[in-house]
């Protein structure tokens, strides 16, 4: 079973509009078993829209389109529908009355454009649109569907879960896929790969091992496809824990969690929390954490000490540090820890403190030296590390690995 | 001068990644006066990347290319554009000595996947990778040029600006275009629009004007297209000071800056600092703030006052106007605003404090409320907005008003 998704709107490729649809329904037709192999997106043009629709009849039995169904003269798709099933626009009724209502619920007046939205082509399925004017259509021929929705995202996808994945259900039988994503962080892809390299050559063909890596971490993505989800689910359990086995310490968490939700699972788990005292990240740190609705249960807050002065003045590290070892340095990021943890009256505190570049590099601290603080009930500890010389990756990597070096400690506790 | 994309990558047709890289480089191809007519998302296979290159060869004149050019097993493209183009890998000795140069900077032992990475088809130009390990290739066959780039956003933009571009703009004549960019905040895409109707609707017909809106900002990008650049340049003046004149008080900058550019520009050039406080940014009007290189000159730090215990102990806000009013008030953000601006002997100083949600509404104060109050060395005052329901875009729109209250001060600077 095979899909392919036809994106269409001038908008997309003046990239003027990120396709955000596209990816969604990959995932949606994902969930049902069913493999996305090709996406076009092409503008509002007739004899494009009929050639991918010929080629797409060819190689798939489910073609999903998006976009080209409003009520401005751009929007052709509906017309090009007709001409590729051979079949004409009829008015439907129900689409008319609603169209009518939604239009004197908003005390506006109806324009022809809007009436041409009850048009739809005689030989297709009305897909109803509870979000919107121009409703979604349902096309059959020779055994394949043919799916066209309107753009607009909510629209798009309230009309995809309410009546595309019932029709499709009742339509084929779907072979099954599942899914298990493990979230890895402070190690690179090459390392990874060479570490799990026995685990990856033992798979079988029908289960694929995809590596997706973001700026500190990488999310290993196992697939496998067959005919049942449950054997498909306990072939891979044991691969599962042979990774956990081999890798786990830079597991952070499975699916499609984030480092700060992890930790601050952890934390409220625990029924602790953390403050941050932060200078090369410059917020960022503070940022990840507070992304998390609920934050505000386990975060207290942050000292952002860009300069020098409100490091001694706030953060009370002692000016013989900063004159000494400066303010890239194990004992000033180990103070500005272990000060903003009593100030806060907080579990645990992380500090950062580095050289983010692109200038204020030396030889002994070139740019990308960053020193990371833990502060525990228990410890205070640091780390150096060289995050590279891109100041924006620089900043999210040492954010990240600040919350990597804190989840490790939180793991440890009893 | 037809242009298309080719995205590779499972990721992509799975939905796990969203494909920004090939919107950036429409725009891109787009300031180029080049045309992209077609996208398309494939998996990492061999016999359709073959195919999709055969078809791209005979619809296109530029094909550009990203992903699958990683280190791991999954990763083929190198490989399938030596069949293609009937070539072979070769070792590339810079490129190696590149790749060895940033494992022995980090310290880091280098794989054979790694040594891999300096293989390039023996045919192509490479396109030095400045950001990473794989280096883009460029290939040009019967007058067409085809390019493949990593798939990771900022390794790619930089290929593409610094390598692509050039080589493109030597390889072909394009046609004249030039643009002007005029960047808004704090208004709407509608009420922008509404305001310059009447320029809109005087514009010649190879002039155009786009709206490209996106949290928080719209920029306003007029495009002429002509045989003369200088030509050209001449017929937009007029128009762009129309523009000032109608909505000069919601532009904040032109071309590439970002407000947090504008907002460090106006302070170094007026000599002044500022520090924030913030409550519901969470430590990202900071990040925005420190996002740019340099900005330790006029920024010096932050007390993110996440827990009210904070804002009394630390800001010093009276224990009485969180009874009275609530965090989120007037009295609490000029508060926080003042005292932040006293304790670290700023200027200027800006603080937030609202509810980003989901949850921590009432009927009185909604999720969305939002105060933003401005200290400056004559006075303080404060405004409330409410920055709708999606706690992630309340984070942000707050952070760009802040900027833009204080952007209207400085620009008062005598």
């Amino acid at each position: 079973m095979k899909a392919e998704i036809i994106s269409i709107g001038d908008e997309l490729l003046l990239g003027q509009v990120i396709d955000t649809n596209s990816a969604w329904i990959g995932q949606e037709l994902n969930k049902l078993g069913v493999q996305v192999h090709h996406k076009s997106t092409i503008g509002d043009a007739r004899e494009v829209l009929l050639k991918t629709l010929s080629e797409s009849a060819e190689r798939s039995d489910i073609i999903v389109m998006t976009g080209g169904l409003g009520p401005t003269k751009d929007d052709l798709t509906k017309h090009i529908l007709c001409e590729f099933f051979e079949t004409k626009l009829v008015q439907n009724d129900a689409v008319l009355a609603w169209v009518q209502s939604i239009f004197s619920k908003r005390n506006l007046p109806m324009l022809q454009s809007n009436n041409e939205q009850a048009l739809v082509p005689e030989s297709c399925e009305v897909l109803w649109n509870r979000n919107g004017t121009a409703p979604g259509m349902y096309f059959l021929q020779n055994g394949k569907a043919f799916i066209s929705m309107p753009g607009v995202p909510f629209e798009m996808k309230c009309i995809f879960e309410e009546e595309v994945i019932p029709k499709l259900k009742k339509q084929f039988s779907f072979p099954s896929i599942i899914h298990r994503t493990l979230l890895t962080a402070s190690i690179g892809e090459s390392f990874l790969a060479k570490k799990i390299a026995n685990i990856e050559d033992a798979l079988p063909a029908h289960i694929k091992l995809a590596y997706l890596p973001s700026v500190g971490a990488v999310r290993l993505r196992l697939s496998a496809y067959g005919k049942n989800t449950e054997v498909l689910a306990l072939e891979l359990n044991p691969i599962v824990d042979s990774l956990y086995h081999t890798i786990g310490e830079y597991i952070f968490g499975e699916e499609e969690e984030t480092l700060a939700q992890v930790v601050g699972k952890l934390l409220q788990q625990n029924n602790k929390t953390v403050a941050t005292a932060e200078s090369c990240t410059g917020g960022y740190l503070a940022h990840m954490i507070t992304s998390i609705a609920g934050s505000s249960a386990y975060y207290k807050g942050s000292i952002l000490a860009y300069d020098n002065a409100i490091k001694e003045n706030i953060l009370q590290v002692d000016a013989s540090i900063l004159l000494q070892h400066g303010a890239v340095s194990e004992a000033c990021v180990k103070a500005m820890a272990t000060h903003v943890r009593t100030l806060m009256q907080t579990d645990y505190a992380i500090a950062t403190s580095g050289i983010a570049g692109p200038t204020g590099g030396t030889d002994e601290k070139p740019v990308g030296t960053v020193w990371i603080a833990i502060a525990t009930p228990e410890h205070c500890f640091a780390k150096v590390f060289n995050m590279g010389d891109h100041r924006g990756r620089t900043i999210e990597r040492t954010a990240l690995m600040g919350l990597d070096l804190l989840r490790k400690e939180l793991r440890t506790i009893k």
